[in-house]
């Protein structure tokens, strides 16, 4: 064993080893519990460890920490297998899925272990990439498991690979249990796999020095047993104390009950409506039919944090006002487990610790709504694999209700129902497209947090905000129409911004009558009758549409045409002064192109080959 | 001078020379009528010549040969300059603009010659390619100029690299009169360019045996003084002897008056109408106002040649009727002379030479053409930069018109006018696209040649041919609307196919009723009204349209939904017996993806640099 010195090398693949699988796998597992001593680049252990950490799978045998150097576009990885058996598959793709998914393996074939950069193609075949973007750079036995540390550019200009951008990514991982001849001996079908989506690329921003006052306060599940079932919403109530007067929220963080962090996939908090004096008090499964009604009425989001996420910080200027007398005493807490493996008897008491001061700083912190108004006549065919719908908040909507110096857009959480697959909010000025607000081409209904914005977006009176939501219907038979219900389907981005303006709403739908001339021109052109008569509900009409080629390219140039009906709200029912009925689609001359990412003119000569590690029975 | 050693090596990018521009300028021309004698890998000249060549530019200073070898998919490239000023530029583009172009240079900083692989971005600025595809090969002074042997794969899988697909390809050229300090100095812009399109992937086929009794009959233009003005089409009218019987056309070649090889762009022979017993004489300009009336009847093309087109083959089973009592005995020969110099005084008898025999072949070839009718409710709205309109021959006309054994196309003729810019005709069965009749991705109006396919396509009852044309109206305020005027539009395919058939053509268009629904339509949405009155033609209603996303994308959806009008007919006016009105689009359930390059699993190490050409005072 030469534990220190250089073991690795670049070879070709290995030619099939002579002894059989069966008999391989017998000693597999044995010659495994090793240590891995190769040192591609003859790098020390890392000094700091990464600050970004989360659980791959639901036992937390998989442990992933990261770090993002913006500077270089690079992540560093560092994965912790507790229990290794033959191997491990890690990696990225487009929605979580193990095929045509982007990987690292580390496998055996009985005698030697490697390492390479491959990739899966649509059955699931794992290939050797033949440029090697992922790069070992340690590999070590520690007393928690095993630790391999590599990195990987976000961009590799290889078309095989996966793309790290802003906003939501889908992790995935996959078990080898026992040794394969070759890299693409390996399916990933045949693999214990699963997926963790979180944001790889978090925001690289100053943390702001909290006040010399702050307090906490915790909103915590009252020692729940978390149910023996994959998904668990919680639903819990709690007030703030009688007489609690008026306070800025500056910072929260998640508070997790240690050895649950890979159950709790999610948590949020609310405050229930004014108009309430009182609200019951639960404690339990949020559909309960024990739920009192009056709790739906809690959706003024405080808190929310996401798996992965860390502490959440409100820009120094600006706080969320809570407490007094122009709020509701009473907030909800929800948390989302997440239990797979069914596990039972396991408790829980995580939640959110609030910062907060007496002393508000010198700006309210609001929450403003963009998008889609929650209507029937904004609609996604059945069988679309990508549709897009879209809202406006209008230049005449900002004019009339954003101050002159504008607002500051410092966070946004992305909100679709189940169909949703991609969200992005741009701002145009001057009918060009100016800025993204937020984008997330791998957003999932799935994980929705409340996420930092990198810059902070300002928006002037004059300026538009364009929401567009991308919808995939390929399981769905009918239309899904617009509305509150779970099958139905929405299109927001709640922004978070300072100064706090009257303006808690500012979305659009399409015109109605002019709706109803789609479906009427229909009529003219199909053998099939859309039910017009005046009885019929949008979402009838909806369900009797025979969708053709016709029918769907129409409804989307309907969308993308005719005039609009805007909501500039100052709460969700009372508009500003004004006629916000037909009015014209914003005009964009110029769009924003997708960054691309900046291949090398000229590559230095690429490492083609796999890493061998040299194996030995000692320990380190 | 090491005249017979390996003088080059790869090299990063020079530094600019020590000497001012201004006085390498005036020894730049002398230090490059010198003898080039790089050879990099050491290979002899070519032993056998390239059998397909070309002039570049109108003068004949540059002169291209080319090679493909199918096997490799790899095209030799040889390229002859007469008069080498400081350098020379060559390459190809989507459409022969020297922007955005991939190419080739070879230039000197005054004391040193490169060779070099590059590109020009949107602006013409030439760069360094950071992967080297053009290879050199060869490089010599010869007594006829400078020769450059390089060789490219058809597809490079560098994104900022030529495609060369089967079709045209349009070749561009510059002139380097004076040294540039580097490669990023050179700008498009500033040079003497031009471009020339060419068939690059001639067809591969073996040459079929000629009949014993095989006869020649040449049809040339009668030593006419060529125009001095850039575009002239020469009209001349011949006939055949009295009582030439039938024979069948076996192949035909060019013949090109010598030194006017830049000058014939390209030339067709037609058949008159058999309707009319006699037609004018005439030999003058095709738009003269002398023209006789009776020469438009004469549309039957017997051959037709475009530059860089060799001899044109019937399959050994087939040839083309001409001569008998069943055809027409009168001949236009129609001759494109392109003179962008405007020389004067040019005299020219070019032509082309019938090989025919008396002893029918087993097959009558015939010509069908296949697309669109020549109606306007076929439009293009204004300002599109891709706008495709399809033409279907339906299964039920080939199951009424072709005999079970089906037909074999072994040419094609695509056509269309000043709009167009993509063809294809895809053949369907069972409702998939199983196979590509003949598709050109870079297809001009200015170069319509007869092409042998590469394979024969056999084509069965109930199959259908789809033919999709592309068209740019960017340039245009109105709609363009189909018809047989220039400035209206075709989309057209004449395919050449054995044994004949009574089918002469098998179209179609939009049904007239629904296009007046889409009128109608447009009347509910828009604001300004679509004339829907009795008495206004169709143009009228396209050029009272209000083009606008939403009008363009109903008009689109439209095309390729409502039901359809075939022409399944004999001759251009009689129809099969059948119902041919209101016909639905054929469904295709599954299409033909586009064939994409082979990128490598993992590439060699790729030479990253350029050549340093090593130039001397002596002669080779």
């Amino acid at each position: 064993m030469q534990a220190s010195s250089r073991q690795c090398r670049w070879a070709s693949l290995p030619s099939p080893s002579a002894r059989e699988a069966a008999s391989m796998y017998g000693t597999a597992v044995a010659i495994f519990l090793v240590i891995l001593v190769a040192v591609l680049q003859g790098l020390a252990p890392p000094e700091h460890p990464l600050p970004y950490r989360i659980p791959l799978d639901p036992e937390g045998n998989l442990e992933l920490s990261w770090n993002v150097s913006y500077g270089q576009e690079v992540v560093h990885f560092q994965l912790l297998v507790r229990r290794l058996e033959a191997g491990v598959l890690f990696g990225m793709s487009d929605r979580g899925e193990l095929v045509d998914a982007d990987l690292v393996v580390l496998w055996t074939d009985g005698d030697t272990a490697y390492f390479a950069d491959a990739w899966s193609d649509q059955k699931g075949q794992v290939h050797l990439d033949p440029q090697q973007d992922y790069q070992l750079l340690w590999a070590q036995k520690t007393p928690e498991g095993l630790s391999l540390l590599f990195k990987r550019p976000f961009g590799t200009c290889d078309p095989k690979d996966y793309l790290i951008e802003d906003g939501t990514v889908h992790l995935v991982y996959g078990i080898l249990e026992k040794p394969f001849q070759s890299l693409e001996a390996i399916n990933t079908s045949d693999l214990k796999t699963g997926l963790q989506r979180v944001q790889l690329l978090k925001p690289d921003i100053p943390i702001p020095a909290m006040p010399s006052d702050t307090r906490t306060m915790e909103i915590r599940a009252p020692n729940v047993l978390i149910p023996g079932q994959e998904t668990t919403y919680w639903c819990y109530i709690t007030e703030l104390p009688h007489g609690f007067s008026r306070h800025h929220i500056v910072m929260y963080e998640p508070i997790i009950t240690e050895g649950n962090e890979a159950l709790v996939h999610h948590m949020e908090v609310f405050q229930c409506a004014l108009e309430f004096e009182t609200v019951p008090h639960f404690n339990g499964p949020c559909d309960s039919k024990m739920k009192p009604e009056r709790l739906n009425h809690c959706r003024h989001v405080l808190a929310a944090w996401a798996l992965g996420a860390k502490a959440f910080y409100y820009p120094e200027e600006a706080g969320l006002p809570f407490g007094g007398t122009g709020s509701s005493r009473f907030l909800r807490l929800e948390v989302h487990y997440h239990n797979p493996l069914k596990i039972q008897g396991r408790h829980d008491s995580s939640g959110i610790r609030l910062y907060y001061t007496a002393t508000p700083r010198r700006f309210n912190a609001g929450i403003m709504e963009l998008g889609l108004v929650y209507t029937p006549v904004m609609a996604i065919p059945p069988r679309e694999t990508a549709f897009v719908l879209t809202g406006y908040c209008t230049d005449k909507c900002t004019q009339l209700a954003l101050p002159s110096s504008g607002i500051h857009i410092f966070a946004s959480q992305l909100h679709t129902h189940l169909t949703g697959r991609k969200v992005v909010t741009v701002l145009a000025r001057d009918g060009r497209e100016a800025e993204i607000v937020n984008r997330d081409n791998h957003y999932s209904p799935h994980f929705q947090e409340i996420r930092m914005l990198k810059k902070i977006v300002s928006v002037h009176p004059g300026d538009v905000l364009i929401t567009s939501c991308t919808y995939n219907t390929e399981d769905r038979e009918l239309a899904t129409v617009g509305g509150f219900g779970i099958l139905e389907e929405m299109c927001v981005n709640y922004v978070h911004y300072y100064p706090q303006t009257q303006l808690e709403l500012c979305k659009s739908a399409v015109d109605a009558g002019f709706l109803q001339k789609y479906f009427h021109l229909l009529n003219r052109f199909n053998s099939e009758d859309v039910c017009t008569c005046p009885q019929a509900s949008v979402p009838q009409q909806f369900a009797s549409v025979p969708w053709n080629s016709f029918s769907r390219r129409v409804l989307e140039a309907l969308y993308g045409f005719v005039p609009i009906s805007v909501h500039c709200n100052k709460s969700s029912a009372v508009r500003f002064q004004g006629e916000w009925e037909l009015q014209p689609l914003p005009k964009i001359i110029s769009t924003l192109e997708e960054p691309t990412p900046q291949c090398p003119a000229s590559r230095g000569p690429s490492p083609t080959g796999l890493t061998v590690v040299s194996i030995s029975g000692g320990k380190g």
